[in-house]
């Protein structure tokens, strides 16, 4: 804080904030706040009231646990969505990654988190009951495991394959390999270990 | 703002107005959205809040033209500073660079721009009336021209040098060091620093 004393307090301030934000430096943070100061008035007015808003506006869809605009969230609301996949994914961040592919027409489900019995987060603490009480309603045929390709992720998906399997549910576990376009050269050895492991033959 | 429907529409409208912050794309402007999200309310509210009054917090000193928190800014209110020598820069967000240089104890003037007859910024579109006025007041013997090193920048210092001599003052201009062509604001202290210790003399 003390070395923003060459702004004046309410610059100051606002340039601190910025730097909470992960990838910005001091710097940056003035420029960013530099340039917000360029803003029309009305412009920077609104987008201030806005982001006071923000936690207050966007809500936690009531079936999946994705970010959502009312009570269900946009997918939950498409009819058109295939209803009988739902993709488990860690955080509700990681749904525009997904959607963006354009491969995958399901819905989801939010664990809002991962196993980490060292971090004291054990089955309790994600969202499964409201898991197991959309499988127990009986439209549901596939389970795409989608959390991380990390250790906690594996333990994570491990333990849900375990759990919810046996309802006659198709359950899958997202491909880890060599991202696509990446070169080789510059992959670290899990991923390499990953790939070589889970070779799938050509012909 | 199409391209954002992956998202709750509160959280399209910030990542959309991110997005036209400088040197911030499309995926980053969606991390820092998400970021802010993970915010406690309280400080995303206070923090959404100050930046809504920004425009109105932010004065602009009656005296120099600086960035000020009242009436008048730190560096004229700051008796300690050396009254007899004027820094004049072009933007008040220039101050702050010259300032972390720490070599310059005098104080500021900021024109609010520089000659550019071709984007029609004329003599006129400057703030000189109110630094011919504290030059006349008698007190200003050193006059610093920090205008940039660019071509408009220099057409700018020839124009002040030529304008303003003859009061007995002593008009310098900062060396170059300064990388031609670039801004100011984004100079390192050192650069700064020898720009201000190796200044010449213009008459």
């Amino acid at each position: 804080m003390s070395s923003s004393s060459e702004y004046p307090q309410a610059l100051a301030a606002v340039i601190s904030a910025l730097e909470r934000l992960p990838g910005i430096g001091r710097r940056t943070a003035e420029r960013l706040t530099l340039a917000l100061l360029d803003w029309p008035e009305e412009t920077l007015s609104e987008f201030g009231q806005r982001l006071a808003r923000l936690r207050t506006d966007v809500r936690t869809c009531e079936v999946c646990g994705n970010l959502a605009d009312g009570e269900r969230c946009r997918i939950c609301r498409d009819a058109s969505r295939d209803q009988a996949a739902i993709c488990v994914v860690e955080e509700a961040t990681q749904i525009p990654t997904i959607e963006r592919s354009g491969c995958y027409h399901g819905l989801y489900h939010v664990l809002g988190g991962r196993l980490e019995p060292l971090a004291g987060t054990g089955p309790e603490e994600l969202n499964l009951d409201a898991l197991r009480q959309r499988i127990a309603e009986g439209q549901v045929t596939e389970l795409i495991l989608a959390t991380g390709s990390d250790v906690e992720g594996e333990a994570t998906a491990a333990f849900l394959a375990d759990e919810l399997g046996g309802h006659g549910l198709n359950i899958s576990r997202i491909a880890s390999g060599i991202p696509v376009g990446a070169d080789l050269s510059y992959a670290d050895s899990a991923t390499v270990a990953m790939a070589i492991n889970r070779r799938r033959p050509v012909r």
